[in-house]
């Protein structure tokens, strides 16, 4: 019998044990996870820390008892595997009983990420967390319940945070203005901290263009959050617990740290067993996401991809992709060899009432390095017919190359339910198919008054930028 | 000077006059419309009869003054014109002061389209309607406001659609399950009519999937409007008013009739002036909107269109492709050749807490005769992570060539608010880029949890349907 292992049971694992599973059921299917959960929405962790969602289990969207029990995976939590022996063709995994040699046929790294803790002091404090996990989530939520009930926190003066509750918890500190720091500002205001935002660079959400950058800004800042901008942080201090945030310029009270300053892939075990890494950090690999080890493949957070604009590889660790490549190895050990396609390093965001999404490449410098002579326009335009009743404004930023017209990327913002991120798709769909302004000028977009305007704001936006082109 | 002549103040003809003038300000650009309304949105159209635009004058994005004074445009409402001469490069028109002879160099004709009134008896009858101008949705809000105070009309006893209202107008009968007949059914309803919808067919909006043509008839009911599928409406009886919809089974007692039954081109014009029509009858043009009278060009609803799939001339008279052909045209007649894209018959359409929207080749028989071997799959998938509190269900059918794995088409069909229109978007662009079901599989589309689930319903569907082609 042939065995297909896997190591990492979340995303990219589980979803490449249960197509291969599911494609070859002869196949004897492994999966070693170290902790206890799989399957689970990390995405939504934030919205469960907000409240939002009740219970961590609403995350998991399988159990492992329906992974073994219905798609018959061998998996085997609490299991951390913690050598490969690539000649011999084993994993070496230890657990509470002690310690199981599994041989394979085909090996799946797929290890994902952790956060990254930046090198400074007081990051060992208590009360400072980072939000990578199941159990990081777990923390915070009980954090945030403990501080709204005021059982174990002094209630300092309120700021005007406290809106959102009577009964006011005190003030925060968020490291970081990426994603998961825009996710956290929220859940954490909407449970009456005062937040404030610490971002090193001069805007939030570098990876999106300028102006959704600013527009973020402004709306965390209507919501009464606090947003630090060119805010290095120097230290944390306190006792046990962290009490103060030290910038160059400030030092700020706070009764809690997250810190929201990225991930970076869990490589270790592939390093041990001479996996290649990529320029990246991350594990490098061919299309079809085998390493430079035979048969042993990653996918997922651990792993580097293709852009899809540039054919370079690039980290974008995000859930797509994972379940997408994990997929598609599901597939190619199964005998139908599956390349899993490109990434853009699409991304969407809410923030309160607003929504965000970029996709492909913005930043001129990277465009540029890329080869392209990239040219960018920013419109903003009503998201629905202007007569009709409900609606509110669309800003797009649309990149293309100057010489050939071919769109690399684009940043959309918009009030929550408004669109910028649901028409992020066809921009994806413009950009892999290395469409031009013009080609994107005449799509045939659907229109009618309750969804936009009879040009919609993307294709303003592709109107605009096509005079600039050429 | 050179002159250059429109025929049709809407759309088509305005974004035509307005971009050859602001790309050539020398050009003398002449546009005679008919009526007094101008650039006027006829989608706004049910959402006026509705109530929730207060004024016609909202519906019109720029008024003739800002025409004349603003953009520099010889704009003549009240002329009709009613002769072209090829050979003299003349047009005729006729307005209250009598008659203008006016020469071009360049002539557009954007004469739009015309309801289409059904060959049955009573249709002339008092108190039958349609909605094609700005005169008939003055007429039919006229209408309501008299119905809703209940000066004219006798007030026969309340259906259940009175639950919208205190005060409740009597049964109304709409003639066609097309985008019209759906939101004039919103829009009477609402205002506390009885609606009867008669379809001819087995479904309504006929162009979309079996599956979205479902979907709204059942949230139709659900909104107490009687949907009465394959009825053939065969009279209008009455009096000077009608008072009696009669078809084959059935005699429906109604205060008002809408003829929601489709529109066709207007050409009588360029017929007269030996002005080619296509198989469609629309008015036949080339890729650059140039009829077979050489410096005669055709745009909007009056002109046929190469559709994006299958190449073929289609009539597709809807708002964008009026506005994208109009607006190439003017870029055309001043010196930058511009042939403003193919259509791919994408609509969209709101009915009360539904959305739904449509593209490309749906239909097997259509696609076989454009030489596909089509294959279809509908998936029902969650419109937001399934642990999100808000969110609901996205309908998608999917329609691919089975050999080549190439996109034909799509309808989507949600709640309102949950995307079925912006999503089809992704669509629009992959199958006017000829990409396969493959390809849309591995988009890298915009994920978070209050947005879509990790793969969007979109991506499942090209899963699915990637499993049943080839």
């Amino acid at each position: 019998m042939t065995t297909f292992v896997v190591v990492g049971g979340d995303a990219a694992g589980m979803s490449a044990a249960s197509k291969a599973k599911r494609d070859d059921p002869e196949l004897d299917v492994v999966v070693f996870e170290r902790g206890e959960w799989v399957s689970y929405g990390a995405c939504g962790l934030p919205y469960y820390v907000k409240g939002e969602i009740q219970s961590l289990e609403h995350l998991v969207s399988v159990t492992p008892e329906a992974f073994r029990e219905e798609r018959d995976i061998d998996l085997r939590t609490g299991h951390e595997v913690v050598a490969i022996d690539p000649d011999d063709r084993t994993v070496t995994a230890e657990h509470e009983g002690g310690e199981t040699v599994q041989p394979y046929d085909r090996l799946l790294l797929a290890t994902g990420s952790e956060s990254v803790v930046p090198p400074i002091d007081g990051t060992e404090l208590e009360g400072v967390y980072t939000l990578g996990s199941m159990s990081d989530g777990k923390e915070l939520r009980e954090y945030v319940a403990r501080a709204r009930d005021g059982d174990t926190l002094q209630q300092p003066d309120r700021g005007p945070a406290c809106r959102y509750l009577e009964d006011c918890a005190g003030p925060v500190g968020i490291v970081g203005g990426g994603y998961i720091g825009v996710e956290m500002a929220e859940a954490l205001a909407a449970n009456g901290f005062e937040v404030n935002l610490f971002q090193r660079g001069e805007r939030v959400l570098t990876g999106f263009s300028d102006a959704t950058s600013e527009a973020v800004a402004d709306h965390l800042r209507e919501r009464d959050v606090v947003v630090h901008l060119g805010t290095d942080v120097q230290t944390l201090t306190g006792g046990d617990r962290v009490e103060t945030v030290v910038t160059v310029d400030e030092r700020i009270d706070v009764e809690m740290v997250l810190l929201g300053t990225g991930v970076r892939p869990r490589t270790a075990l592939a390093e041990d067993a001479g996996i290649a890494l990529g320029e990246t950090g991350a594990i490098e690999t061919d299309a079809y996401r085998e390493t430079n080890v035979s048969d042993v493949y990653a996918a997922g957070d651990c792993a580097e991809s293709a852009h899809v604009v540039t054919g370079e590889p690039v980290y974008v660790p995000l859930a797509l992709t994972a379940n997408r490549h994990g997929r598609a190895v599901g597939q190619t050990v199964t005998g139908k060899p599956t390349e899993g396609g490109a990434v853009a390093g699409t991304a969407a965001v809410k923030a309160f009432d607003i929504e965000a999404a970029r996709t492909g490449i913005l930043d001129h410098e990277a465009a540029r390095a890329a080869g392209f002579d990239p040219v960018s326009e920013t419109v903003t335009a009503n998201s629905r017919a202007g007569y009709y009743p409900e609606g509110g404004t669309v800003t797009v930023t649309l990149t293309a190359d100057r010489e050939t017209g071919r769109i690399l990327g684009a940043s959309l913002v918009s009030e929550y339910g408004e669109g910028a991120v649901h028409r992020s798709h066809a921009i994806v769909a413009a950009l892999t198919e290395a469409a031009t302004v013009s080609d994107l000028e005449n799509y045939d977009l659907a229109y009618a008054p309750p969804f936009n305007t009879t040009w919609d704001p993307v294709l303003v936006a592709a109107k605009v930028l096509s005079g600039t082109v050429r």
